[in-house]
C-alpha cells in the first residue's frame, strides 16, 4: 500500500483527494493536514466522510510527514511547497504539487505572474509537468510533479493535437473558459456566496489570469516556438465542471476527416480523454465525478476557423484525479487506478 | 458473475442502475432495456456513458431477457412488472422491481391509490418489501422483490426505531418530504422544466402522495397496529436528494440519551445508516451519490415532541443502490458489494 | 416626499429597501448608511445600481440622520436598534426597525432567546408590530414599528384565520418552514458559500430558531390564549423565497368552504394577501420579488388534520416590501404605494 | 392609453410583456393570445399574475385584433409574424414584431438559416430593425418593426462603436455568448428539464446559430461593408441573463482613454446602456428584470486584442424590454416609460 499524506486536505481539491483515495486499492491515507482545522475530526468539515474517516486534522509539518508517507499531496496556496520542499524530504518521498510552484519553468514568468519570489528555483528543471497524457515518461521517474492547472489541463488537451501538427495559427488562438465555483475554493468571500455566485455569469482575471502562461508555455513545447494567446475564464453558477471554447485559425482548408485523424492519433488510446462523435458537443454533466476530458471540434468555413470544445470536472482531472492519476505512474502503477469511476449524472 | 438486465435502463433510476453495476465486482449488464429508444446506442442517450457502455437500447421483452440474466430490475412505470411477471419468468430468473406494483400487501389499496388494476395479486404475498436493513432474511431468500420507494425508504428508516419501541404517538405522525428533482424523472413535461423549477419551492400531492400507504403499511408493522398519518412532499431546486422532516410526541419524556440508546440498537452495525453526532442535522448534500442514509433527531422539551431527520439520495438507496443492495442480498454476496462509493461533494 | 434613511443599507433586506424606495413615487432615501462601507460608492457595493444610485455609503448616525430623515429604517443585527433608539430621535422622525428588538413584547423572552440585553426596555409597549394586515390602525399612529420577520410573516399570515376562529387544536401546531439563502444575509460564511448550499438541503435551528417565540406571541394574541409550537425552518438552494407548511388539527369536521370563508372573511379585501383557488398549492416563483403573499390549504380527511401552506419573497414582504407597506400606513398614504410590483417570473 | 395585444403571451417573453405592461402608465393589455391555452385563465398559466390578470387566453386572431388593437406584439415562433401580416393589418395597427421574421433584410439569407419560406418579403424594406439606440428615428415612424434577438442585441451593442470607428478588425470578431435557460423557451423537451440543465454548461448550435447572420447584417452596416465573424452561444444553468465577451483585434495600438471616449461617444446619454468603470466586468445579476445593457472592455496589450463584454437580461432587453422601448418610440412617448424599474438582485 502506498502510504499518502495531503497537506491542505480541507480544501475541495484536497477532500476531492481524500475521496478518490478511499477508493484506490493500492493507496491508504496517513495525513490529513490542515492548517485551518488542527485536531478536528475530519468528517466534521466534511460530513460526507461521516464514518468513512476515523482521523483528525493534523499540521502540516513537511519534514515529518516525509518519513510517514511515500507520497505526499500538496494542495496547498501558491508558495507553500516551494517554500518547503527540501534535498531531505525529496530523498525520502515522492511529491505531488497541486499549486503553481513547479509548473512554470521560468522563475521570472513565474514571479511576475504569481506576484510572490519563488523559494526553491533550484527544483524547476527537475520538477516535471504532470498532463499525465503528454509526459507519461517523465512522470515515471519523477520524485516532483507540478500538477496541472484545471483550466490548463482543459485548455491544453483541447488544443494540443492542432498546435503539435501546425494545423492552427499559433498567434490566433483565443480560449473561451467556463468553470464551476468549486474553483474559486472553500474561502469565505462575500463574492463566492451562494446569493452572488448564483443566477449569474461573469468573466474573471480578463488578460490577467495566472493559467494563461501555463497554457502557453506547454503549447509553446508543442508549437516548437512561443506561443502568445487570450485567456479569459468565467465563473459559472455550478459546483463542478470546466468548459474550454477555443478558437483558432485554420492554415489551411481542412475536413472533419483531417482533424478527426489528428485527434484520434494523439487520444486515441487515451483512456482518460474522450473524442466526441461528429456533432456532439461537450458538456460538464457528462464528465462530473469523473476523470475524463472529453473533447470535440467544429470547422466553420464560413470563417475558416475552428472551434474546439473541452470539458472535464475541475477538481477530478483537473486536479485531485490528476493528481492520483500522476501517483499511479510514479508508482508503477497501471494509471487508471482507482479512476475508472462513470461520470454522475444527474 | 451475475448477469442482469434492466428494463427501464434510460430513466433515472435505470441510469444510475447502470453506473452502480459498471462499478460492481460480481456483476456485469447484459440488456438495457428502454422502450423509448430502442436501437439508439446508450450513450447516445447518456453521454457520461460514452465509450464505458458499448450497447444499444433493447425492448423490454422479459420472457427472453429471462433466458438470458440472473436478475431482471424493472425501473419502469407502475403496473409495467405486474403486467408481465409469470411463473415461468419467476422459475428462471430473480426480479428486483423499483416500481410499486409489489410494495403494498393489500391489492385494494394499491388500486385505491395508484388508480390502476393489478394484474398479478397473486404474487403480492410472495414479493419482499426489499427495505434491506429491515427485512434482510427475507430478501436473501427471495424471487421477487419490490424495491422501496425513495421517499419511503427515508421516512421508514428515520422512524423506525421510534414506533418500534413505542416511544412515540403512532397517531401524531408528520413527515414533512423535500426532494430533489430527479425524482420526478426524466419525462418531457413543462413543469420540470429547469426555469420553472429553479428558484422556487412547492409542495405537491398534498394528502393524496402515493407514498403514504407505503409508510403507513411498514411502520404499522413495526408499530404492531395501523398507522395513519401526514405525508407532505416538496419539490427543491437541485438535482438529487431528499430530506425528511419528521414530527411526533414522544409518549413520555425522555433524555437524549434514552433515544439514542434505540437509534444504536437498530443501526448501530449498519453499513449504510449513520447516525449523526448529537446537534448535526442530516444535509442531503453530505449524501450525493451514496447509498447512505443519515438520520438524526431533536428533543423539543417544550413541545414535548421529537423533529427526527434523515437524508439519502433519491437514485441510490432511494432506488438504483437498494436495489443493488437487494441484488447482493439475493444472491449471498456482502451487502454493500459495489456500494461502497464515498459521498461526493460539492 | 417622505425623506427615508437606511441604516444597514448594504444587507440584501437594506439593498431591496432601495431597489422599492427608488421606484417610490412619495420618498427619496437620503442616507444610505453602511458601517462596513463608509465612503465607498453604494453602486459598487451593488452594481445593479450603477448610475441610479449617486451615493456614498455613510455611517449609522442615527442622531444626525433623526434630523435628515422623516423616516428610519433600521436593517441591521439584533440589539443595534435598541441601544441607539431615545426619545429625542422618536421626537423627530420615525422609525421601522427591520430587526427583533421591539417584536416580543417580554423583555426577558427577548433575552432568552436572543442572548443579548435588551437596551431599551421602555419603549417595547410603545412599539407596534408591524404586521399591516393585522395591525393596520395602531401602525398608522405608530412612531416606532418592529418590522416582523420573514419566516414569522409567512407563518402567521397563514395560520391566522384558522387560529382567531379557534378551528384548530392550539396545542399542536407544526409549522415547516424552508427559505432561500438570501435570508442568511451577506456575511462571509463557509457554510453559506455557493457550493456548499447548491445541491442540498437542510433543517438548522431545530427547536432553537428565534422566530418561534415570535409566530408562538402573535398567534397567541389570536389565540386569546398562549400557544407554544414546533417550528423548523430549512435552507433551500435558491436565492429568495420563503415557503411555510403548517400543520394542525381540526377541532371538528370542517368542510372545504367552512374554512375558505374564514380565510375570505380576513384576506378578501387584502391586496397582498392572495388566496389560491381550491388544489393549487403555493409556489415561492410566483411571489418573487412582490409584496404578495399566497396561501391555501389542503384538508385531510384521513387524519382530520389541515395542512395550510404559505409561500412569500423573504426580502420583500418578509422583509423590505413590508416595511414600505409600514412606511405608506405611517405617513398616511395609499398602503399599496410602489409596492404594486408583479412577480418576476422565471 | 395604448391598447396592446399580445399573440404569443404564454411563452416567456410574452409574459414579461404581460409584466412590464401591466406596470405601463400608458398601456393596457386588451389581448392575451396563446393558441396553446386558449379559453384557460391567463392566472393559471403563470401564478405570479393571478389576481393581477383577470383574463382569459384567446386565439391567435390578428384581423380581429388590428380591429382592438393599436399595437400588436408577435411574440410567436419564426413564420407566425410574417404568414399573417397584411396591408389592411398594417393600415389598421402596428406592430413589433420579436420573432426572426423582418430582422434580415435579405430574404435568401432568412430563408437559408431559417429552413422555411418567407411568407412577407414585400415588408422586408419596410420593416425597421429596432435596437433603439441606434436606430431611434427610423423606429419613431415605423409600423413595423423587427424586434432584435437577444444575442443580437448583446452582441450588436458591445461591439458597435469598436466596429463603427474601424478600431478593430473586422475580419478576426469571435463572440462567446452565454445564455440563461429561459432563452430556450417554454417547450416541454427533455433537454431543458431542470436535472439536464442544472449543474452544467455547454456550446450548441456551433457555427450554425441563427442569430449569427443578424448580427454579422447589423455591424456589416456599421462597419460599411461586410462582416462574417464567429459566433458561439452556450447554455447556463441559470433561468435569464446574457453575457457576451467578444474578441477582437485592434487595428492598432489604443489606450484605455481612446476606447472609452468612443463608448461614451455613442452611448453616454443612453438611458439603458451603462458603461462600467474602468476594471469592472459586465455580470448577469446586475441586470436581472431590468432593461439595461453593461458593457465594459479590457485591452490586452501582450496579444494586441481587445475583450469586449457585455450583459443584458435576455428577456427584458433582450425581449419584451426592449418591444416596449419600440412600442414607446412609436408613439411619441418618453422611451424609457414603464421601463426604469432596477435590477431585482439577488
Amino acid at each position: 500500500m502506498i502510504k499518502a499524506g495531503i497537506i491542505g486536505s480541507t480544501g475541495y481539491a484536497g477532500q476531492e483527494l481524500v475521496r478518490i483515495l478511499l477508493g484506490h486499492p493500492n493507496a491508504e491515507i496517513v495525513w490529513y493536514g490542515s492548517r485551518s482545522y488542527i485536531d478536528k475530526d475530519y468528517s466534521e468539515v466534511y460530513g460526507n466522510m461521516f464514518e468513512l474517516v476515523d482521523a483528525k486534522c493534523m499540521d502540516d509539518n513537511m519534514e515529518e510527514l516525509a518519513e510517514k508517507a511515500d507520497v505526499i499531496f500538496t494542495a496547498t496556496p501558491q508558495g507553500f511547497c516551494a517554500s518547503m520542499v527540501n534535498d531531505e524530504i525529496l530523498s525520502k518521498t515522492k511529491i505531488v504539487d497541486l499549486s503553481a510552484d513547479f509548473r512554470l519553468k521560468d522563475v521570472s514568468v513565474y514571479e511576475k505572474w504569481y506576484k510572490i519570489e519563488h523559494k526553491s528555483p533550484q527544483y524547476l528543471e527537475e520538477a516535471v509537468y504532470g498532463l499525465c497524457e503528454l509526459a507519461r515518461d517523465s512522470v515515471k521517474k519523477a520524485r516532483l510533479v507540478a500538477n496541472p492547472g484545471c483550466y490548463t489541463t482543459c485548455s491544453i488537451l483541447s488544443l494540443y493535437p492542432l498546435v503539435k501538427e501546425h494545423m492552427i495559427d499559433a498567434d490566433a488562438i483565443i480560449i473561451d473558459a467556463k468553470s464551476g465555483t468549486s474553483g474559486a475554493g472553500r474561502g469565505a468571500k462575500v463574492a463566492n456566496l451562494y446569493c452572488e455566485v448564483n443566477e449569474s455569469i461573469k468573466a474573471y482575471g480578463v488578460a490577467t489570469h495566472r493559467h494563461t502562461p501555463e497554457i502557453e508555455e506547454q503549447l509553446g513545447y508543442a508549437n516548437g516556438a512561443p506561443i502568445v494567446l487570450n485567456f479569459t475564464p468565467h465563473l459559472v453558477p455550478m459546483n463542478r465542471g470546466i468548459l474550454v471554447t477555443a478558437y483558432a485559425s485554420l492554415v489551411q482548408k481542412y475536413s472533419y476527416e483531417d482533424i478527426r485523424a489528428v485527434y484520434d492519433k494523439y487520444y486515441k488510446d487515451e483512456y482518460f480523454v474522450r473524442i466526441l462523435k461528429k456533432g456532439v458537443c461537450p458538456e460538464t454533466r457528462w464528465v462530473e465525478g469523473s476523470n475524463f476530458v472529453d473533447v470535440n471540434f467544429v470547422i466553420d468555413e464560413r470563417t475558416g476557423r475552428i472551434i474546439v470544445m473541452g470539458a472535464l470536472d475541475n477538481i477530478v482531472k483537473g486536479a485531485a484525479g490528476q493528481a492520483v492519476q500522476n501517483m499511479n505512474l510514479m508508482f508503477g502503477l497501471d494509471e487508471t487506478e482507482g479512476l475508472r469511476m462513470p461520470p454522475l449524472f444527474p
